[in-house]
């Protein structure tokens, strides 16, 4: 078998299909975001304004942020030196579980190497390990909880997005002795809709149902300390395992869940995807902590962030571009149309340095593709007006769909 | 269900058979290595030495990874900002993506956020991807491999550890057209042995199948630059995929893969586990790139290593210890029993100042439980002798098993 081939076939199938991903090569400049310099011009580095990023408050660049990791890299060195049971435990590893039990109000929180690995590794672990379990996974979960699901070989039910109705049905189906598992997030990435997390509950605890919540695109962002939408809506008591990341609204690197001591201590102790790795390096969890414990007495990022969330969305109608509307800070522009989003997408960051990444399948379904727009607290008035700008021209020159 | 008594029961299980795990919380400190203070005794922090970090060469604290790590910090801030694909490629993942391509002497290279990662997602994807493949892997393969085949679904056989032979006999027996990956490492973790790459490489290419070597206990210790056991022997060219770490020699974290251009394009295109995470930050990124860059023109800690782990070697045998005899710089002594190996390394710790894990199953299998010494190019004659004497007061005290 000629391997070499049959990679270059498949390669040669995602381009001809218009979704062969092609990176944009950026510079963040500390002190300068959303600027960045893109690389990707050939020549010198070109200033462009990124408005896709998932850094959603700038904490990457916070003074307090950048200062503890300074003082990390310094004191502690480069990595952590071994897995979490073989030297790779840090003091600061163990002050950031227990701030972030602390912040979803749970006995225990476990650390990982991603937001991607703590659900992979989780739900691995939980739905392989409870017996004969069954795992109820919203329609639209993310890649790394279907992969987790996948790998753990429990039985899996599918259940209709965002609705209780449908999840009630189908635990009321199963034998009521049997593990259940109830795989959810609060905040989904690509619509930006918000899950009903008290009927979710209700519905679970009624058939005696485990809860995970994936709060990714929510922990630092809602909730008066930035707990998510379940500190938001006061249920985080009523979820078995809240899970976020530190890679997005904390700004820095990492994943982590949070639970009660028991369950935290299992996956500690049982999860291939904990154990079997090289745990976070200490500049990401000194990182991490400044950002939690900033966000947690902090609220002016968190408001600013909606107000610009808000006026964005304003903007985005009242110039009859065609929005998807979400309650939350994720504004997304549907295309509809994979090379069309590649020729909007290209033409933004060529004619106006202006980045935002084309989302084509399967990251959403086909004939939903989309810009999506993350405005942060720094994207101000001037930023905004030179997007309108950029989209008005490029819409009218395309003769693009206009919302309704 | 009561799932908390579920865990609690599954916890005293492994409490019960003395292998419930307890990590040792420290805090290394730059420039002190092996140095560093544990936080386990509840007052003050209390120094002591690590004998068991795979910060191998203590690239960790080296003042050109700390220095590039301290101006990434500065320059572009805590963390990537999205995925690979959405604002998180930065113009140093690319650097040190050709850098490292550039040290196995492959086309391309692609960076993942653990070596776990990059064993799980490239096999994952290559063995589910490429139609009706077997997977051939070495019985003593990583859990990062086992975990990735399983998750292909591919049919996997297991040939017997470094046995070329038995991988002949396999591969005989399937289809020709079919396509085959033999997996397998270089240098094992836990016993030190190396594998016979030329010879499995010959097996491979007689029956038509991929290579997948992980190289993450040799990197940067062996081989003229630092590529490895395959670049030491003169095969790298041999190998279809090089899997590399950059949490071990080099200090920092992450993983990688290298190999053909289409095959890394491949990985990059279809990994689930590549494409939905947010990608190494920058930090990482930068002081990788110091690290591989230092060692591929110094020879210096290489050398010294080698000959520290020589010399503790020489020790040990010297002193009667139960050595497990190895060709690599990993120094195993076994115990063969979980309490015992527990208590000698508390005993350790608590009356010497020396940390070295007790290393019990899963990790090993049961009756090989050990203590496995990593010694770097900066333990030194204080510290080897400050061991021995250790050693020999405590196999002394427990009448513990000599060397035959």
């Amino acid at each position: 078998m000629d391997y070499d081939a049959f990679f270059e076939q498949r390669l040669r199938a995602l381009k001809a299909e218009g979704r062969y991903r092609v990176f944009a090569e950026l510079e963040r400049r500390a002190g300068s975001f959303p600027g960045a310099l893109s690389h990707d011009g050939g020549d010198a580095p070109r200033p462009i304004t990124v408005w896709c990023s998932n850094d959603y408050l700038g904490m990457g660049q916070h003074p307090a942020v950048i200062e503890a990791m300074q003082q990390a890299v310094a004191r502690y060195g480069a990595g952590a030196g071994g897995t979490r049971n073989i030297s790779g435990t840090h003091h600061l590893h163990v002050l950031l579980e227990r701030e972030l039990a602390e912040l979803h109000g749970k006995e225990g929180a476990l650390l990982f190497t991603s937001g991607y690995v703590s659900n992979w590794a989780s739900l691995g672990t939980l739905a392989s390990q409870l017996p004969d379990c069954v795992v109820l996974s919203d329609e639209k979960n993310h890649a790394s909880m279907i992969e987790g699901i996948r790998h753990s070989r429990a039985e899996k039910q599918v259940f209709r997005h965002n609705d209780p109705e449908d999840l009630d049905r189908r635990l009321a189906a199963l034998a009521p002795e049997r593990p259940k598992l109830v795989a959810f997030e609060s905040v989904y990435s690509m619509d930006g809709d918000v899950a009903p997390i008290g009927e979710i509950c209700d519905v679970a605890d009624r058939h005696g149902a485990m809860t995970y919540l994936d709060e990714v695109h929510a922990v630092g962002l809602y909730g008066p300390r930035g707990g998510g939408i379940a500190e938001r809506e006061g249920l985080m008591d009523r979820l078995t395992v809240i899970e976020g990341t530190l890679a997005k609204a904390f700004g820095v690197m990492g994943g982590y869940i949070a639970g009660s001591a028991a369950l935290v201590d299992f996956v500690r102790s049982y999860s291939s995807g904990f154990i079997f790795t090289t745990s976070l390096a200490p500049v990401l969890a000194a990182g991490a902590l400044a950002s939690v414990r900033h966000l947690k007495t902090s609220d002016a990022e968190r408001r600013q962030h909606q107000a610009n969330a808000a006026e964005l969305k304003r903007r985005f109608r009242a110039a009859g571009l065609p929005m998807i509307e979400s309650e939350s800070h994720i504004v997304p522009l549907l295309i509809g149309e994979a090379r069309l989003c590649k020729a909007v997408s290209d033409a933004l960051l060529e004619r106006f340095a202006i980045y935002v990444q084309p989302i084509n399948y399967p990251t959403v379904a086909r004939g939903t593709e989309r810009l999506r727009f993350t405005p942060s607290p720094l994207h101000g008035p001037q930023e905004m007006d030179e997007l309108l700008f950029a989209l008005e021209t490029i819409w009218s020159e395309l003769g693009l769909r206009r919302a309704a």
